[in-house]
């Protein structure tokens, strides 16, 4: 009988983390809700600590998720650790994650503390956690370039004083697996109680090794990895999930360890994630990638249908790979609608939110022959079907662009419920309408990015836009869809705005394991 | 004294592999000279007894190329390697690299040969490939599902035949670090005269270990590594080659070797590579994502500034990275330009492509205010600027969208030199633009991938457009940039028919390590 290995998902707070990938609360209860169908064992769902709206982020997953441990980050501070365990209370199952760092260059340039204090510190935040659950973790943030003696003597003082998870983060990626795995077996073998505890691993990618370091770790006894989906994260990410789990399964011969993990899951919440955050896959990523298993893609490649086990080490409807299919056309009802939906995993909130997505529906089947469960996703997900604040909203659009003319847009925007006309010219249809957007909403925001994604294929694809606004040092990524790229890019731009007015100030941890 | 790392890039080969991603001859020797200005160490110009073309694209570099070993693949049969050795002739130092598949499932299914049989032929090919260079490389194609013994006798009869490198590709990506350094050290031990040979491997990333395990076999024994700029590669890709040569560096007290790489080209190169196949890369990947430095990005993080070495191993400047610089505006003059592109390495073919090149950086910058590296490079890959055939091209155009109506474009194309009036409406303008090509073109090619990004931030960037098509078979990617998002579009999808309608066709090997 194998052991098992814990999957703690951190998406929702290192992958949030990201430059412009901040999600809303409703975006995280989406993604919560596909990491619980995933069977993801513990998600740690955010920093409750940094902003009300983390708080309630928190708190909303703790409410509905039901099957997985949801988990809030918090620094080894009373305030810190009382506002995750407020978050986590009402989960079915909870956990605090407590971290301190524990490197010379962190405990005398960050923290401004010896190490007797950081000891002292850790072990008082293990007790304020326990007032909350018994399930507390405990990370020393850059354990891979903390001293082993140090480590060995925080470790055995927060075992004693009731961590039940031990997280040994490699936070800066600057490990290579074998000398990781060395650090871990040492650990495993000095640590007094080690073997009372679960080991666990939280690895950064700056140098491209974070699956391996992670996989090392659990060849010497590490039983949690923590990872990301599509291996989000800071700079250049955590450990991809999809990698961790489809290694340890493909290769049960070398890994004495199976996930509960659901891998069908794993492409929609690959979908799910780079659609939210608006971070696209590389065609080349491994799993999740388009061309990951290209023989599935619809292209043809000579020989390969001819023998494919000779090159196909895994099956990609395994991970979740499927054609598309198509659903709903035209004529298609308001029960075929909603009965999709619920296989697609869409939650719908209210009749009101159903009847405003099933119109929205109608309206692009008049433009669109065939509707791919793509195409439903992106309709489900468009922003202003959520209850959120639409301070900005389109009301109409005209554009012209002629060759030897000057790009012209010119647009009816609604602003806080008054409606407004502008008008603009600009190097492109595109230019034209987000200027002529900013000559009413005098907002300032920097354009940091501007992408367009087909989200089907054919001619009559919606595109979807995804635009990174920065204000005053927020940063958001504003997304829309149509199959006019140009409304596309308006509602993208809108939606921007609404983030930026919607965000309260917050805490970026900058931090964590 | 460290030994040296041998870099042999394949993104020219397995690179160009990936579908859509195949180049014409001008961008293969666009991204040779990049990689030579690397000081890449051996570039695998391409497979050419693949099509008239490779074979062209082989030569072409190999009469370029002056600091690089050029070499070509070449399966192991005569005309293969006799199209291999003609095509490197020109080459100052120019290599052979057959391969043969060894693992039992490929014998016995693709090859349908015996073991003798194979051994036979691969001590044959040696011998064909020494009558063209000293310089011969084999490969045992999936060595890494191949049986240990049956690698020693293989190895040991080619090196006894001349060969100087010996390659061991994990083809499928299946092995995990440990078990392939064993298989190398093993290698190393028992293979007689194996102290002779550089032993070298090529791993694929399926599970997400190429790196690792190119590193696990580099401390095993492995004195080069075959990789490529970006992942690139078939399915899920080949080792990077930014991450191998950085963890290399950046773990010099781990790693006994060093390589030869100018480590500051590494983020043009992967720029070139991307801009070329139209293969994006994800903001978190390792070295060469946009946030893979985020707090060079021009994202200010709290607390990443105050203490830098805190959360840094590598600098940005170091693998190329800078801020974008303001160049060239609208009072620039030629000789400004010209020199500009010389230091950007863009080379000028003649006065004439240099004369069309600054008409055209004129007319950006009366619609763009600032002008940035990016956009010029953008500018000089413009294919209507190679002499390739453009059988179809851009005169003018006209677009109309408004709520409540249909889209519409009014085109007028040059279609082999006779000029075309063309007219659609569509879902959106795009769509309508794409429908009036091909009512005029009728090429019935099928779009797979239809997408944009900005070259530079801001709204009047210069929009990006790649669509990948099918026809027939063949997969292409076209490529067009312009301020406005609709004639991009339209000067993508000219591209895209112009490259269906001069790509001969071509054996694609599905193979090779």
């Amino acid at each position: 009988m194998k052991d098992t290995l814990i999957i703690f998902d951190t998406t929702l707070r290192d992958g949030e983390q990201s430059p412009g990938a901040s999600m809303t609360r409703d975006e995280k209860l989406r993604v919560a809700r596909q990491l619980e169908r995933m069977r993801v064992d513990v998600i740690e769902a955010g920093f409750a600590a940094a902003s009300n709206g983390d708080f309630e982020a928190v708190r909303g997953i703790a409410e509905t998720v039901r099957e997985s441990t949801v988990c809030s980050l918090a620094r080894a501070n009373e305030r810190d650790i009382e506002r995750a365990g407020e978050a986590i209370r009402p989960a079915a199952m909870g956990r605090v994650h407590t971290f301190i760092a524990t490197s010379p260059i962190h405990m005398e340039k960050k923290l401004r503390m010896s190490p007797d204090q950081v000891v002292e510190q850790a072990v008082k935040a293990i007790g304020w956690a326990r007032k909350y659950t018994d399930d507390v973790e405990f990370s020393a943030e850059d354990a891979g370039r903390s001293e082993i003696d140090f480590l060995c003597r925080i470790f055995e003082a927060v075992i004693d004083a009731g961590a039940r998870t031990i997280n040994v983060p490699d936070t800066v990626g600057y490990n290579v697996p074998d000398q990781f795995a060395n650090t871990i077996r040492t650990l495993l073998e000095r640590v007094p109680n080690a073997d009372k505890v679960v080991w666990s691993v939280h690895c950064h990618n700056d140098l491209g090794l974070a699956v391996s370091n992670s996989l090392a770790a659990v060849l010497a006894g590490a039983r949690q990895v923590e990872c990301t989906i599509n291996g989000l994260g800071e700079r250049a990410g955590n450990a991809s999930l999809e990698e961790v789990v489809m290694a340890v399964r493909t290769r049960a011969d070398v890994f004495p360890v199976t996930t509960g993990i659901d891998t069908t899951q794993i492409v929609p919440a690959s979908k799910l994630v780079s659609q939210i955050t608006g971070y696209p896959v590389q065609p080349n990523k491994a799993i999740v990638g388009a061309n990951a298993f290209a023989h599935e893609s619809g292209i043809h490649q000579d020989g390969v249908l001819k023998h494919r086990e000779t090159y196909e080490i895994m099956r990609a409807e395994d991970v979740g790979w499927r054609a598309n299919k198509l659903v709903l056309g035209k004529h298609s009802g308001r029960n075929a609608f909603r009965a999709r939906l619920q296989e697609l995993g869409v939650r719908i909130a209210s009749e009101e939110h159903l009847n405003a997505a099933f119109a929205r529906f109608k309206e692009l089947a008049d433009k669109k022959h065939e509707i791919f469960d793509e195409d439903l996703q992106a309709l489900m997900s468009d922003e202003s079907l959520t209850p959120e604040v639409e301070h900005f909203r389109l009301l109409s659009s005209r554009f012209h662009s002629e060759t030897g003319e000057t790009p012209q847009a010119a647009l009816t925007l609604s602003v806080g419920g008054t409606e407004h006309q502008s008008q603009a010219t600009g190097s492109g249809p595109v230019d034209a309408a987000f200027k002529a957007i900013e000559s009413v909403a005098r907002s300032g925001a920097e354009l940091l990015l501007y992408s367009v994604n087909a989200i089907t294929t054919g001619t009559d694809a919606q595109g979807e836009v995804t635009v990174r606004l920065a204000l005053g040092g927020k940063v958001v990524n504003g997304q829309g869809s149509d199959t006019d790229i140009i409304v596309a890019s308006v509602k993208a731009y809108l939606n921007g705005l609404n983030k930026l007015q919607g965000k309260a100030d917050k805490l970026n941890p900058q931090v964590g394991p």
